[in-house]
């Protein structure tokens, strides 16, 4: 079975048990006889989607108790199969979402580390700088360099900390592992989307034939 | 006399007690007969203020009790008059600065409100929105829009009570009023960084003649 996870940098597949990405260059060349079951946030490519008779949207089959209007398609499949907890999706952006009792109370969005990076840069020459992945977040920084990651890194911290108060912490995404690291007791789970997307597979099983 | 605080936006007057503010561009057109006494952070205006005449940079009489390395000139300026507390400078960049006794412990940086804003609607086109500013900071948030003000404001807002613990809050520039309503008894002011030079003046009388 081949999953498809597409975000707004990279197109990631688990094919079985084997987890590759694609750029979104590299993606729109893929070729494939095999069906493709898809979640897909890119706006760029939904018409190109719709036209790929391999590619099966499983966007419509996810049930999901939100009031929150418009919750991103990788938010809910991240969430799909968290029945208390918050999950932290750390890519181009980083979001924030609240379960409990398998009820979505909310959630919030951070821009990505790599995101972060940028800006600083565009702000002033000053302010272009690698961040210290070490920088503690204990004392008040000395630098430049520490003064940018504290910033970061700490804000992150403190916002799901806050969120989370005794909740399960649960990570994915390309900095998920990096920001798992700040927590005690966080799991890190690289193919949590794809777990939600495999769950509603499950439920719908005529999708396969 | 007339005071002025130059930055990577804008170039910021004190013209006895008339506060004005020019775009980069007008400030290079602006004109004056006046002796200027001025701090600089804008690396590209540093070889056009040196060939001023009438340009005093105050930069050089800062006596400041720091280990920071590079801590930019506006910085200690905003900090130079707070024997005890924590100085939010919200412009461009945000900068959080904690003194104790005079003594400058460490400070980290964010990026400003509205380049949160640009972050965002470069990571994707759903992110593209305005902020807001009347959201609350104790519910999850329901849609996009309060999703990315939440975690703005709330990020910013956590990392300055962490900083602060039972210190007095001062807050300057162009989002400082906004902020500072975040907190009780936080104290705005708009000039902080001109009573920094003015300080520096009247601790070198000789300065003026």
């Amino acid at each position: 079975m081949l999953l498809c996870d597409i975000g707004n940098s990279n197109a990631n597949f688990l094919d079985d048990n084997k987890y590759f990405t694609l750029s979104i260059d590299q993606f729109l060349e893929f070729k494939n006889e095999q069906k493709i079951f898809y979640i897909n946030v890119n706006e760029h490519l939904k018409e190109h989607l719709k036209n790929q008779k391999k590619f099966i949207n499983l966007e419509p089959y996810f049930l999901f108790d939100t009031i929150y209007q418009g919750l991103g398609i990788d938010r809910i499949a991240a969430c799909y199969t968290i029945e208390d907890g918050v999950v932290v999706d750390a890519g181009s952006a980083i979001t924030i979402d609240i379960i409990s009792n398998s009820i979505h109370l909310g959630g919030f969005i951070l821009p990505g580390i790599a995101n972060y990076k940028k800006i600083y840069s565009h702000i002033s020459p000053r302010l272009k700088s690698e961040f210290n992945t070490q920088v503690s977040l204990d004392a008040f920084p000395q630098k430049t360099m520490d003064a940018l990651s504290y910033g970061v890194f700490k804000g992150i911290y403190l916002l799901i900390k806050d969120a989370a108060q005794n909740k399960k912490l649960y990570f994915t995404g390309g900095d998920g592992q990096f920001l798992a690291n700040y927590f005690d007791h966080a799991i890190y789970d690289k193919l949590l989307i794809f777990r939600g997307m495999k769950k509603i597979i499950k439920e719908n099983p005529n999708l396969l034939y």
